[in-house]
């Protein structure tokens, strides 16, 4: 959520008189994304109607590595009809260039908004998407192995100690050590995998009332578990951002829209409400982890970790089976 | 630089249409003003046709208590053909609304982008247009004391304390409160005064190629002596962003281009040197104070203080009085 790398005017329109956009007319960083510098740009367009762009420059060394996979499946959704931004390649044909020494991408605007607090309509369009997304990854020809899987998890939260998951909430480390002991014994290694987006929140998708506009910020794109991606974006779309209170009517409709595109497996159906938990813990083990690295009084908002200790709760409760049912 | 005000797409959209200007298209986050939060909105317009606009939610109380100055010198300049945005109002009729208890004003959006590295040409160009400015707001009816005046460098010097002046430079305590005593013995009370805008440094300027397409950011703007705002301006681009080098054609280029809309008078020319010394001492004081109370480790960027002493040693020295004759 910051500009992390300057670039003024001159520079700016010299990096983009390599893509065939027209001319630059406007330039304002934006305040998207955690570790990448980004503009939305404005030119004449490559027609002189005007044309809207993100410019991201990449920051971080573990995206870097990833940029063909990242910008290549934007390519391939694109061509598939998915509501993706398309990337646009220089003149001399390059999904990337470099910039001050960091690749930097120019990708299409999409128009849309991120709503806070979905309705079932948005959350059964959201689970239709993913489906989408999920066909038209299927003959997409690169893998990338998930940088954030369970042994990951256990790591991070290793880093932060029993003390500091205790400074947090005084049960979480019982919690954490029990949770991730379930879930990696029952992990189940044999349902369909491919290509997942594996962070679909509401801040990632652009809607346009209840039409997904965009699915953007494929930086934790992987190749896992399709019904790991489902139940992340259920533990995303389902709950209100604190984690207290489920919204069965989102949860039907997500799963209902997933289904519509993409029926789900009477084993991927089944392995749900473990692999939800396991999201959970994705996601407490992140914000765990940053919630006692990131200084206090830093410019940065720290998501508190207890909305998905919350939301893990709530899946690791037989009860709540039948959600998925 | 950041977002504090959180708002969802719920809550653009609602806000968004207490306006005449179509439906909600697109919010972006922007990464532009240091106390504010802003956002680039995109609709469909009044007319259907599409239309930008930044929406700003006012975080600082200094700023509320001159919203009516500061959006209503917008108003007043843009009707004069200054290239300054407007600002949309309600369908009620008012200036700014207040949206999570703060105060949020939707602006016209102006295309160009800022400049690193100023050429004489667009020095010149900055020059006329700090000077239309004076003149457009010859007749504005609302006056704003400035609130950074030698006053308030006094007082920002003197929370910095010796110590911590000369933390940062060991001759810097001795050079402030000699440059601090000649400045405020000298300063001339009689010049010509109006409105100023106080801040025109090259981020604060749009451009398309050598013309100005906007003059933003007026927070700062007050009344006070014209012959000061061009002072300020002339320190803001007529050096490289450390303040080594001076530019002496980009110095010609800006007397001459403010000259040719609106004359300096032999008394405003005589006080420059001194005019343009205080111009650096009101930089070098906040941003000496900001040094010593920002956090090394928080995520903006601190501002060199010494950029400032540099052009402050410039200034005096006899040798240079010249450059304004």
């Amino acid at each position: 959520m910051a500009v992390y790398t300057q670039l003024g005017g001159e520079a700016l329109a010299e990096l983009i008189g390599h893509f065939d956009v027209g001319a630059l007319i406007s330039a304002k960083g934006i305040a998207e994304g955690v570790s990448n510098s980004n503009w939305l740009i404005e030119t004449t367009g490559h027609d002189g109607h005007g044309a809207r762009y993100i410019l991201t420059v990449y920051e971080a060394r573990t995206e870097i590595a990833g940029l063909p996979f990242f910008l290549g499946l934007l390519d391939h959704l694109a061509a598939k009809r998915c509501p993706v931004p398309r990337t646009v390649h220089d003149r001399a044909g390059a999904a990337f260039r470099m910039v001050r020494g960091k690749p930097a991408a120019l990708i299409e605007f999409l128009p849309g908004v991120s709503v806070e607090s979905p309705t079932p309509a948005q959350a059964g369009a959201v689970g239709a998407a993913l489906a989408r997304l999920h066909l038209g990854a299927r003959d997409f020809p690169q893998n990338r192995a998930n940088s954030l899987g369970p042994a990951q998890w256990r790591t991070l939260f290793t880093a932060c100690g029993e003390s500091g998951l205790g400074s947090i909430d005084p049960a979480l480390a019982g919690t954490v050590a029990r949770q991730l002991e379930r879930v990696t014994a029952a992990w189940p290694a044999e349902l369909p995998r491919g290509v997942i987006h594996a962070d679909l929140f509401p801040d990632n998708v652009l809607m346009l009332g209840d039409e997904v506009s965009g699915l953007i910020d494929f930086y934790f794109a992987c190749t896992d578990l399709l019904a790991y991606d489902v139940a992340v974006t259920h533990a995303a779309w389902c709950f209100d951002a604190a984690g207290h209170r489920f919204d069965a009517a989102a949860s039907a409709a997500l799963l209902a829209g997933y289904d519509s595109v993409r029926a789900l497996g009477a084993a991927e159906r089944a392995a749900l409400p473990m692999l939800a938990s396991a999201a959970s813990l994705r996601f407490l083990a992140t914000r765990a982890y940053d919630w006692l690295h990131t200084p206090a009084d830093a410019l940065v908002t720290r998501k508190d970790p207890l909305a998905f200790a919350r939301r893990l709760a709530f899946y690791a409760d037989p009860a709540q089976a039948g959600i998925f049912a």
